[in-house]
């Protein structure tokens, strides 16, 4: 399998990127990483660094898109960045995945452009492990603004797939982020997904606040990406707040030193299971090939996890699974719509 | 100054919700406590745990609203019930301020339409401070489902107007919630709304992410009343799980016994940060006069705060403020509609 790795975009590129790289390359001996992004400054950070690439290989591509960038960017003006020239090699068959940790709406825009969605998909979405106690999976936690009823329930469906087959979860329960839960709450959007998931034959627990999300209600959220943006950062930003207060107390106790060290061993324990870079990084459900997008502030370990990620993507074959329920829905939606036009006619 | 408190509606009604009024009454000497309810009901109650009403004076009310009525109950098929009559007591003048724990909808639809709105304000919204260091009030925290940027620069008016006067926050910074920082993040709303805060004359401070919302980047946080409740929601249900993570993290620790009783001290004052109790209800911003919803959970403590909350709102006279401001936006409205008449002619 190969797997290639967008060394140039993120917070920490290259240096991060790179050493990410590695150690997946180190790690996943059987797999091989292909690095895509300026051939000189990787090769000088290589040698500046005293890094062994082994037997990674680099692609160059001369540009780089920034944060600052416009999501068009990737097929308009900075057609050779490292993200436009991975993804392209990944839609010519050149590699089995594509790792970024670099600008999500470009990443989004790419791989719906140059990769393509799976046939009968009509949106991708980008999949985030909620970083609780119980994994949750986020669908959409950021790819589209507005959603119709039918994406909700392709979300509901590559979610479910993604928990079943990666985390090895038994009939997912698939639950709508809501202002409250009953069947009548939220907009129109809501109120029809809500239907829409009772008939789709998936486990489909209903409605969840967000307050219980925390308390394992379900394995896999679905709502729009507006929404799941606001939900996962606000997560992200709880998660940091709690533990930068809780730094606080412990540094004003009068505890023992032994104690002290005992309770920050379990801190760190805590701390780890916050912490995004254990996760890897979060597919984009949908797109025809696997594309993950690692946290912009990805380091090495979240790189290398990522990579993990993406093996484990190719691997359990989740792509042909999504296609095959696509095809089937776009089928049912199809009878669905001549049975309409009979009724009427 | 005359505080009606519906003792019947709420989680905890009608003994928590008594005492609470009680503890009111005891403190606040100066003003006149009335409770609303069943007679009966809260006399037995009162016998059965020896509780002293003091100067409380009761209202007969036969009926309640329970959680399960729709919210257009209260002025319909529950027009007797202890919300309801409370609300037109309030609009007839026979008090100053009115405190309840019951259902949001109905006491949301039954302050608009028995209490009304200030003249000029299209949308009353729920105001609820986060359970942060760093007190942040949340406009609209779940009245309104669909909201106009109208309705976003009224709410961050009538936010910075409460901070102003409850909190002595000088110039609140108004943020908008929204997916991103740019001016241009977001739905056609929020880009509308930023443009207008932009130009409203108030300390707007731009988009605020959710993840950066603890960390003291706004006073008050605008937003519609769908996105506002799922936000406020998961910092609950953030605070509530990572304190439950805490306290598995300290049971499972080998301190000394005096450690330990140090650090559950520590940690208790950082459950009173984040209990709501300690806040008080929250205040439905833009009726003419002041409602204040206790939190459905709310204990005699909450129900205590929340009175205190409403002598607080009619002391401050802030809705004289909002009232005036209403004026002058509705004028300002006016003429540029005038403007755009004549260029168009």
């Amino acid at each position: 399998m190969k797997i290639i790795v967008d060394v140039m975009s993120g917070d920490n590129a290259p240096l991060e990127l790179i050493k990410g790289a590695i150690e997946a390359s180190n790690e996943y001996k059987e797999h091989e990483i292909i690095v895509v992004g300026d051939e000189n400054v990787i090769s000088d950070v290589v040698v500046q660094n005293e890094l062994q690439l082994g037997s990674i290989t680099i692609r160059h591509a001369p540009d780089v898109i920034n944060m600052e960038d416009r999501a068009l960017a990737v097929v308009r003006e900075k057609r050779e960045s490292s993200m436009s020239i991975g993804l392209k090699m990944l839609a010519a068959g050149e590699a089995d995945a594509f790792v970024s940790a670099g600008n999500t709406g470009a990443l989004i825009t790419g791989a719906t452009l140059i990769v393509k969605r799976i046939m009968g998909i009509n949106r991708a979405a980008i999949a985030s492990i909620l970083p609780l106690t119980c994994p949750v999976l986020l669908m959409d936690s950021g790819a589209n603004l507005n959603v119709t009823s039918d994406n909700i329930v392709q979300f509901a469906f590559m979610g479910a797939k993604y928990m079943e087959k990666i985390y090895n979860v038994e009939r997912p329960r698939i639950g709508q982020l809501n202002n409250g839960t009953e069947y009548n709450k939220g907009n129109a959007l809501q109120i029809e997904s809500y239907q829409m998931l009772s008939e789709s034959g998936l486990n489909f627990v209903g409605n969840v606040e967000a307050k219980t999300v925390p308390f394992d209600t379900c394995d896999v959220l679905v709502c729009d990406g507006y929404t799941g943006n606001i939900f996962l950062k606000s997560v992200e930003g709880m998660g940091k707040f709690l533990m930068g207060t809780l730094k606080d107390v412990l540094r004003t106790n009068v505890v023992t030193m032994a104690s002290t060290l005992t309770m920050k061993a379990k801190i760190k324990d805590l701390k780890t299971q916050f912490d995004s870079s254990e996760h890897g990084g979060a597919p984009l459900l949908g797109i025809s090939k696997p594309v993950i997008k690692a946290h912009g502030s990805s380091d090495a370990k979240a790189i290398k996890n990522a990579v993990r990620q993406a093996i484990f993507f190719v691997n359990t074959g989740i792509n042909d699974d999504i296609a095959s329920f696509a095809l089937d829905y776009d089928d049912k939606k199809l009878l669905a719509d001549v049975e309409k036009l009979y009724d009427q006619t």
